[in-house]
């Protein structure tokens, strides 16, 4: 059988982009056996031409012209790796309208406007790939819409920001506080200058987005999930999570009992046993529980040139296998239900609570009854180390409503001996 | 769209053909939104008509007669779980023959027979699938074939037999000897009335020659894989492996420098912060690195009625989209290079030794003697602890050749002052 030839254009040449030149380069030859065609990369778009021809072997592949790659019927791959919401957003939509198919490893856009994408991909019987926009290297979206298809999925969680699992394993490993765990990270490249989106949660709470829609069948963006980031965590929240045999993480959470989805980015409690607790630096993982597989994980590289760009090109070899054997869309939008979210305070979590309190008796008491007039269920409430006139309170609940829960906290908050609410951390449980 | 309707076969109701039958019937309303087919489970065959019926809700399903599969034009898919090489292998051939598609979770065959079976199924444009043959309910199989194609993949090993992983957990925790572990298996179900193709490391080494197929781009049988079990292991060797940091596992090996392949199965020491040694009780996990995806792990399930059926599933699911969207074959055999197998002799691995010798002076140096001789290169050599005139030698060894390390180990049991060659055990090193 002689090889078919397909064309395909990159977008962009920074770190992935680079890195999916390279591993495509170094697949040429294998490539042909491995999926029946042949690849030819017809185009690379770039803001900087200049900068770009200095980074590879073929700089007459450099363009700034978006409008040649769409005319070019010779590309019948576009790869997105520019990153952001536009012009990704724009081409994306050029490309399918063009017929052409997609693979991005763009998790702002994919988590934003999944649907409506993939809605224009079906209608244009076009596929539209972005393995890479969760966990990296690893295997995640393949993996949920093929091998565990034939399971109801009742959890995906996992860690899926490597920068905020670096500084939490320095925080755990070495005693730092964050702003000092913060600073490495960024010495070594592994947080960005402005440190937001990975800090605060929102680059997790976008994957978590892309993962519930996959593994729930039912649409969830960005907007609909929660979160709160690592930088309120403290080296003393550390500790104490140490002497209660758990580890803190940053922990991306959807979770769906088949009539609502809870969706959530959080710092979690994870008891050391649980495979999750290993997961160090800036390892990424995913835990999948269903019905029939019962529990499962992916580990693997979150990030970086290589390990990203192994995800893009196997959605690229997939997207060409599709080719030969005309089979393209044949896995599109899996998201035929249409669950509703559940509001955050009606979310049921275990709870870790820390409380600075005037030193006096009575205040133990207090404080319990507070829990009792919500009917928050505590399981435990231990008067730590005193200080001076203070003495700190330390509350573990059992799994209660997230709203009853806040709720409670803002009164004890309120009382004359409360002096500081110094955490307040999800602890996890099955 | 009209669902197209999908005819299909089990062929044996054991643990895993009910669990198929369990996972299948609760996916029937899904199946159609994840694949645009619906599956009509047209007959079961088994042995033992009636007390196959008492198991299920639709008896009349039920035949003894291969035949009627055969001739049943609308049954296009053959779910293959009765396991073994006889009459399995037949089943499938004649299956494969009548242009049916072909979903096995049968290791012994796939392991021997997978070049000739996936050629008969690439002539017949069918589908032959067996996720399910390795790790169970863990997806490896799919991931190597689509995520990870676009590497050259150079190791691909783990723990794929959950039976010995018990064992050995066991005799880790409660420092149990391995007979008593496994009789604690046997009463346990984890561990069948002839322990042999689990604890001498044949089950893994089938796992093995199928995944170093797949990840190699090159046929590995059974025949091809040397094996070694966990009988002779002592919580002795255990406790040792605990001082060095490491825990003894039962490794399934692949690897490969893309001119050869070395394939075996052995117990080896695993470095406590490796993610292998986490892996306990009869979890499975599979660990895989390549050029550019860098280090993977995938864990999960290893055997069990619903994970092993929610691969199989997931394989019945995907042969189904390819027949709705006629792409039969779009993935077939990829081993497309003839690597030639490494001899064990010339494999390299580090080794744990420990010798029980005669306690005189100059034993340790003609030991160290021996080793320089051959050129095996010693990291440390200890004298442990003296019993009587005996004590006892403990030396690890650097990467070295198998050959010339089993000829040091030879020469050194015919020494005058060697008593008993107690362990030889490798050590994993990446």
């Amino acid at each position: 059988m002689e090889n078919r030839k397909i064309g395909a254009a990159l977008l962009g040449l920074g770190t992935v982009g680079l890195g999916t030149y390279k591993v495509l380069k170094a697949q040429k030859d294998e490539m042909p056996y491995k999926t029946g065609a042949e690849l030819e990369l017809r185009k690379i778009l770039v803001r900087n031409k200049a900068k770009a021809a200095a980074k590879i072997d073929e700089p007459e592949l450099i363009t700034d012209c978006f409008d040649e790659i769409i005319q070019d019927e010779k590309i019948e791959i576009v790869i997105e790796l520019i990153g952001g919401i536009e012009p990704a957003r724009t081409y994306i939509e050029a490309a399918l309208r063009a017929g052409k198919h997609v693979v991005t490893a763009n998790k702002d856009l994919i988590a934003s406007d999944h649907g409506r994408l993939m809605d224009l991909a079906r209608e244009k019987q076009c596929d539209l790939m972005f393995e890479a926009a969760v966990a990296g290297a690893i295997p995640v979206i393949a993996p949920l819409k093929h091998s565990l298809a034939a399971n109801h999925l009742s959890e995906v969680m996992g860690i899926v920001n490597g920068t905020t699992n670096f500084i939490l394993t320095k925080m755990s490993q070495e005693g730092m506080e964050f702003a000092e765990a913060l600073a490495l990270a960024t010495e070594l490249g592994y947080a960005e200058a402005d440190p937001t989106a990975d800090v605060e949660g929102l680059d997790a709470a976008r994957k978590v987005a892309i993962m519930a829609s996959i593994a729930f069948n039912s649409r969830v963006s960005f907007e609909d999930v929660a979160s709160e980031g690592i930088t309120k965590i403290t080296a003393n929240d550390i500790r104490y999570a140490k002497e209660m045999g758990c580890c803190i993480k940053l922990i991306s959470m959807a979770h769906s009992d088949g009539t609502a989805i809870e969706a959530y980015v959080a710092p979690m409690l994870i008891p050391q046993d649980h495979p999750l607790a290993s997961v160090n630096d800036s390892y990424n993982a995913v835990f999948v529980r269903g019905d029939a597989v019962d529990d499962a994980m992916f580990l693997g590289r979150g990030a970086g040139e290589l390990p990203t760009a192994s995800a893009v090109a196997g959605d690229v070899f997939d997207v060409a296998r599709n080719i030969v054997h005309g089979c393209n869309g044949r896995i599109s939008c899996t998201c035929f239900k249409h669950l509703p979210m559940m509001a955050m305070e009606d979310v049921h979590s275990k709870y870790f609570l820390r409380v600075e309190v005037e030193d006096r008796i009575g205040v133990l008491a207090e404080m319990a009854n507070v829990f009792a007039e919500l009917k928050v269920s505590v399981e435990q409430i231990i008067q730590k180390q005193k200080k001076g006139d203070s003495t700190e309170i330390v509350v573990i609940t059992d799994k209660v409503r997230e709203g009853d829960f806040k709720e409670a906290v803002k009164r004890i908050s309120e009382k004359n001996a409360t002096r500081e609410i110094r955490s307040t951390i999800r602890v996890y449980t099955v």
